[in-house]
């Protein structure tokens, strides 16, 4: 055995010492058996105290590599002898189930991963996807970057990023904000790989196992998701026509303080609704009353069709309690992975170090893109553009609900965003539809992913944005049919009464 | 009280007798003192089995709402009087320590991130990033890119992708993999936002608390930090000229059961050494043997200056032992953030369904200019070209650091990555030397941080891809200045004797 001690080093010494008698008995130097020497006298050769050396054999021992002998002082041990498989000549593929971690287990295969795939055939019309129309994209965005970067060898948008992004980039999203009613430095903000990285930085920099996570009922599924395989317990909040019913929230926040709220305040996903200025005030006094931080899902603030939308709940918040979250998927292109945070400097500080260990950056050249499209002015002039297009396509969409929906078909005109929430008549539900409505070639996204108690087979997610304005009215129509013949079909024997509180009609 | 049980879903009547309830205590609907019925009577009235009631009851005591009193029944609890901060007037912000997860605590701030900003600093020579030299970048990938998107009108670079990329770009991966020996099918392979989420998602996908993943000693840190941050237990295995000791690691295996094995087999990340043939061998059948699975990161392998780099771990796996990762950041542009995977096809589904909760996808328009880039032999043409302007910078460097070094610096000359590894005269440290050399305008990394054990004060990681060639040579002669002037300075009285393994010179 050799063991020597480093005075220069930051190594306590009897890390050292346990380092080198650990890795003697690993490499096979020092075999079972072995006779260390008494503590005091391998103190008195390294020239420390005994007191170092009592505590480098604690941790061998604790790791099972030593142990005390009766008559033969601190030996060596033996490993355990286990039953190995023997190696060679019988390969087999791992025991999957034990390769991957309890977090793992949290993603579910999802319904709506199939659905997705059936929207993407050419000849379905899609109301499934929460995506832009692509026609409506700016392209003007990409015009002159070849020039710019190739010719005038801009390698700024090749290279890397501070993890925070482009510091000019995160200037012009305060730009962004005040026309959400929001004052923030640069500091306080954050690019992101795309709003959803920004809900699974919440989930993992703010989730410990069991913290209570509240949510709408229904919510956009995925956040949901990302917080559930953090280990959160979910709480879904009812909301009717004004949004989240805050007067419920308040007796779930005395009763289980809440780590996180999650929200969609403005033109929520899946149900369209906008939640009233009151509410919005209350909520932002409830989460200082309790102090619970919001976490508000803002990617659909912009796409207001008439009038403007109301203010975001951060421009509410004065104190660093709500983290905003919205992106560049919905009003430039989703394929750019583009999403910001504007939270207190403390939380991006923690969401900067999180993301730099999950993935550095955001691509460069996207923020490059989108940073000389906001400066240009582009952006500014494209979202009037895109809000004109879509009122078009909702009222083609509410239009066709009027002229082709079956009698108790009940469904709502959202005043921005991307969706049309629909209730089925009674005695027809959603996961029926979707084989129906298939075979005639339109694809839908049924409501129950969106309530995490597992109802809302009654309701329909209809996405205006994405099918082609031609497409709307036929698509309606289609769909339409296929809930007739399922009403047709229907014995009426499964119908009972329905009095539950509807989330949202 | 008003209770409906609602046949056709898939809600288990308990659980919907459960949440109607506990909605209308939540919502101030059932005062507390309300009595509730009998469970039997309840029972009755909805026509289910008594059983279905008293689960449903037992669930709400269990959440502290409803209780039994003496003579009275089962009542609505009031909710615990707390002392609550009264919320106006007095607003503060969060108690921050209170805010974030365990998880959040590991990330440490890190001495690397200071020296990156010094080393961004125009007039500093850095050896310190880990980055491409920006003029040796093939910014011919972008020649026409608008032409194709704007005029062509090609927004599949601008829309989203499937989570695991095009499938087309995952082809061509494949090709790729040829190169490196590796023989698989698209369906085996996935696109990730750099290598670095590739970590991430290993340790996600992977990592229980407490369990042990084996690295080497040095290692990656941002590696490290990943697995850390998902509670693994870190255990280092110490590298020679010829790779991990794989002597040393059966021993660990047999103690241990590790999880997981990280490695960086060939041109090592900080060490520049290459893990020899025999010994890959032996690290495949060992994880056969002790169903490990090795998480092999292969960023440099395309980096070969002299003859070819050896076969990936990867092609002598024929189980699906070995998670394979690697990136386009330091063959063609670091910001495009694309890296990618191979991988047996359940590892590739878990990782898809955790990516798809991180960023969704990675940016559509860095794969489609990387696939274009492929397709075009563009990338065939470009790594030769590459490899001759690096195997010069190395050489550079290591003549300059035979002209200028001092006695007992020991450094090593790789045959391909972007490092060279220094271990320092006895005397003086790398944390000492920083600021030394900050003076002297010249940055590198210390070696403690790619340590576990705290342990490589003695070792420096030059970078000799990023600097210009001219300043590869005036950096080292400043650099080993800096080393002069604190041996002169240093009284010798700091120095012991130094009889540890080295882990690698």
């Amino acid at each position: 055995m050799h063991v020597t001690i480093k005075r220069e080093t930051d190594t306590p010494a009897y890390m050292q010492i346990f380092e080198q008698i650990r890795r003697q008995i690993l490499s096979g130097e020092l075999l079972s058996g072995f006779r260390l020497p008494p503590e005091r006298k391998l103190a008195e050769s390294l020239g420390v105290n005994r007191t170092t050396v009592v505590n480098a054999y604690r941790k061998l021992k604790a790791e099972g590599l030593i142990g005390s002998q009766v008559g033969r002082g601190t030996v060596v041990l033996s490993y355990p002898q286990e039953d190995l498989n023997s190696g060679t000549g019988n390969m087999q593929e791992p025991v999957w189930n034990q390769v991957f971690s309890q977090y793992s287990n949290g993603f579910d295969s999802c319904i709506v991963k199939d659905l997705l795939t059936l929207a993407s055939r050419k000849d379905v019309i899609s109301f499934a996807t929460g995506i832009a129309s692509p026609e409506t994209g700016p392209i003007q965005a990409l015009a002159g970057i070849e020039h710019e970067i190739v010719e005038k060898k801009n390698y700024r948008a090749l290279l890397h990023t501070p993890t925070e992004g482009f510091s000019s980039l995160r200037e012009a999203v305060c730009g962004l904000m005040q026309k959400r009613g929001v004052s923030c430095q640069w500091d306080e903000t954050m690019l992101l790989s795309g709003s959803q990285q920004g809900i699974d930085l919440a989930a993992r920099i703010m989730i410990d196992p069991g913290d209570v996570v509240v949510v709408e009922e229904p919510s956009f599924f995925p956040a949901v998701q990302a917080f559930k395989t953090m280990g959160a317990r979910i709480m879904g909040i009812p909301i009717d026509d004004r949004g989240m019913r805050v007067d419920v929230l308040e007796q779930l926040l005395h009763r289980y303080r809440p780590k996180l709220i999650y929200t969609i305040p403005t033109f929520h996903n899946p149900s369209g609704t906008e939640m009233e200025l009151e509410r919005r005030r209350q909520l932002v006094e409830l989460a200082y009353k309790y102090r619970v931080l919001i976490i508000e899902d803002d990617a659909y603030g912009d796409l207001c069709y008439e009038g403007r939308a109301l203010p975001a709940l951060k421009s509410l918040d004065h104190d660093g309690y709500v983290v905003y979250l919205s992106t560049f998927s919905k009003t430039v292109y989703s394929g750019l992975r583009l999403g910001w945070m504007v939270a207190h400097k403390e939380v991006v500080k923690k969401f900067a170090a999180a993301k730099q260990v999950m993935d550095l950056h955001s691509s460069s050249l996207s923020q490059w893109i989108v940073e000389r499209f906001i400066a240009s002015g582009g952006l500014d002039a494209h979202i009037p553009k895109v809000c004109r297009e879509y009122r078009i396509k909702r009222d083609t969409m509410y239009d066709a609900l009027s002229k082709y929906a079956p009698a108790d078909l009940i469904w709502n005109r959202p005043r921005g965003g991307y969706y049309i929430w629909c209730k089925l008549p009674p005695g027809i539900s959603a996961a029926k539809l979707i084989s129906k409505a298939a075979e005639r070639k339109v694809v839908f996204v049924p409501g129950s992913p969106f309530f995490s108690s597992g109802q809302g087979d009654d309701f329909l997610r209809l996405n205006f944005t994405f099918a082609p304005r031609k497409d709307v009215d036929e698509g309606v129509q289609r769909l339409c049919e296929a809930m007739k013949e399922l009403l047709d079909n229907s014995d009426h024997q499964e119908i009972g009464p329905d009095l539950e509180i509807n989330p949202i009609v």
